[in-house]
């Protein structure tokens, strides 16, 4: 077993216990660490961080990589703090992680780091954005006390995961508006069946409406039409791009729906990851 | 405000508050009653069921009227028996309830009385398994470690709900196979791109099993070749088509899933109850 | 080589030559007869009718089986009456034939003949809807001259045809609305994400008409509003559902569309009679 | 009526009668040249190709301008050159063409026009993509023996036609794997529910095969697993990436389908060309 090519899972939540069994299944030899107990199926054991560095040449660390300034790590005992022990254990080390820009600001040692950001890969930002869309109609099927088959849903923006969200509320035969900006996304809005909108208020009342903007677009003049009880799913970042004040005002529904690949399909999520780290090690 | 067109909405769970609030919103006069204290917006107020049958023409019952021998009346604070008083209520009224049978058999005094049963009317039944179909998606979105996207689901059975959920999984661009038994259904599985297949052994894995079937058709050797830990949703009524023993046995994960138009689209499902009412009084 | 299963495929079109290649593919020996002067791949050749009837134990008449009183045969040199000649060849014989009855009532010999009618089968009306909706769907991007992804479609009738239709379109970001009857066919349309209608004039413009339907609902009331060059296609047996001089008066362009699966999809036309032939033979 | 709003259409085929009319039908004044005798309804007539000049302050040329060195214009009575003479007719004035390279390349005057490409934009390209698709659908409904619904279809290339392609074939039901190169594809297809694959030698036998990419991709060696009589439609620009002689070999048949937008939906290539000159003139 050479520590070259041994990998080493450290932190992060079921997503990586699946990456880590993944990785495993392909037969390359994984431990885990701060990740609960036990270890996945085909994995080595779990370790505590210092003897995972040991044995392990290739680290993966999570999505996002810190959370509140330690590791992003909810399965383990304690915090993990991100400070200069914490980063020697990556030195001589291939490092894979996401979202490390707030890593590398904490400490110069980082600089001494060979690590790669795998949020950057686009197969992976694509992937995570279906994922969501999928998980964004689950949602809705849990929470709109009617049907989607049939009922009238907004989506704001036409990005990955605006695309991916159309095309599966289609899909199950609703009928879909789309915000969008540029002129070659309303060209394949309409190609694709929906209806095409300029942001500004919405003249229709809808019956679900998904934010994926990051930006205030669905502000008190836009929302002003829409019923009470209207539900609201604000998928972006915070702080989202709905104006709360307002939908507390006019009676609607607001719920945050953040990380939905890790909460509803950690599996597909993990393997996403696998993907992209595997591209990257190939390319480098 | 005439007897005979005022609606009296006695017992059920949330499908019945949106009858009620849905009828209301057509302009007729509504009363509640065991739906809880409050009555839903536009409804003329809850009333006890005798004074509820004392100025109501048209008695909507709940779907199934009875469950455990009493009135299906979850919302109610007491079990409100079936006996012969409660059938007195009914007499000289319009009745509508969905699943009668059980009543009738209680009391010879259910002769004397005028009730249609709204759970024989194909529009209704066509929409429940919609609903189903909808629910059924929903909950494997949230119980499937993976994403449906791109997944290997088998549906057994191509009634009205496999139909509907066929539909619907091909369109959240799941891989579909069926279990059917009529050519005619094997034509149109292919015509829709599903796979069809014969009961029998199953000799792919699947990520997710849907059973409609009221029948024992995924046996212990029908399951023989699937993986731990897959998942398996039960759509049909008790005891269902799943083989639980076996199940357990291969380490399969079954999830029971009934009355999902009531729990996950009670809005849609009271609306469906309400357009099968007003079609048997046009018929009436 | 045995007389009982050996096929005889007897007059018809393309269908029918794949028919027989199909035939032959399973194992089957198979002569054709009337069909031109080759004979498909695997076939053992090409006969005159009574020899045709001298070595084969089941004979296939195409669908329909006349057509202005001769034998629906248009590959062959010279019509095939159907005399009392042509019904002797059948004796002894087990025959499959579409639309039998025009053939029954023109002799009495019929009555010794042992036939099965493949037409009546459910399987076969079906698989030749979803052919006959995906040719409708091929015919209406040639001659409209927009594209149907974001145009706005109807449809008439909600019947086997017009179910695979609205499918088909939807599956192509058509904008779909369908005019029904019964309640059962607005759930279903409406859980579809199409909208249903009533008969009777149509209030929004369409950029492509289907019909369905064979008794006047395209009435001149009905197409009044419909724009100068809206293409309607005629997809009902004649005199089909359209009122031609009407649509003459406002402009708008109908082609008459029959025999859709024989004309554009004859292999899977071929093969959806052998599986109704195969199934009643199973069945006999 | 000023000059500098008034648009003359000069040369192009129905596409460009199309755009002509739609220009006008937004209260534009509106000459054509070189597009027949008469003139769309609501233009305001047909003019030789000086007059025009002389009364549009707006030349629109067409898509693509120049084919076989002289202007794309099928339907004017001779040839017109793209000669000095020529390009002395567009100064001063706003042009808009599609493919202008060759033009310019032809003459230095061109250095003193003012002209814009839209066939740059990508709005424009988009929406020809998925009349490009939608027009090979229906090709190959006309021409592929067997339906497309159930059929195992591949598509080679998931740029802005294989996508809009891949789409197209599921909704009516196809089995549709896709060749591709990038990581992020493969990740998009699977979550779409098609199959991924690499170039190289295809495995499966499939009905039909729609090549999107301009360069060597279906070779000998790709091919030689096809079946004699299998459907391959070239939708890329000569040469394609079909081995021609290869497919004549294996019994394959080709059919070349270029200018699909302009030849099956010329309405809908029409107005994405004024979609895109709007969009340029709102720019600049």
């Amino acid at each position: 077993m050479s520590l070259a090519t041994t990998f080493g899972v450290l932190g992060g939540d079921r997503r990586q216990l699946y990456l880590a069994q993944s990785l495993a299944g392909d037969g390359y030899p994984v431990y885990t660490s701060c990740l609960g107990e036990g270890s996945p199926p085909g994995c080595l054991g779990s370790l505590p961080p210092v003897e995972l560095a040991a044995r392990c040449g290739i680290l993966l660390l999570p999505l996002p990589a810190s959370r509140n300034g330690v590791l992003n790590a909810p399965l383990a005992p304690a915090p993990i703090p991100l400070d200069e022990d914490f980063v020697r254990l990556l030195l001589g080390k291939r490092v894979y992680g996401g979202m490390l820009s707030p890593l590398r600001a904490a400490s110069p040692l980082w600089e001494q780091v060979t690590a790669w950001d795998y949020y950057t890969r686009e197969e992976l930002l694509l992937g995570n954005a279906f994922l969501t869309a999928e998980g964004a109609v689950g949602l809705a099927i849990h929470e709109y006390e009617g049907s989607l088959g049939g009922s009238r849903c907004l989506v704001t923006g036409f990005g990955r995961i605006g695309k991916a969200l159309c095309a599966a509320l289609k899909g199950l035969g609703a009928q879909v508006d789309c915000c969008a900006r540029k002129p070659r996304d309303f060209t394949v809005l309409r190609a694709l069946g929906c209806q095409p909108l300029a942001y500004g208020r919405l003249e229709q009342p809808y019956d679900v409406i998904f934010n994926t903007v990051p930006a205030p677009v669905l502000t008190a003049q836009a929302l002003s039409r829409q019923r009470w009880g209207t539900l609201l799913l604000e998928l972006a970042s915070p702080p989202g791009g709905i104006d709360r004040e307002a939908a507390r005002r006019f009676g609607l529904r607001v719920i945050d729906a953040p990380g939905l690949p890790g909460r509803l399909a950690p599996k597909s999520a993990g393997e996403l990851i696998k993907e992209a780290v595997y591209a990257m090690m190939e390319e480098a």
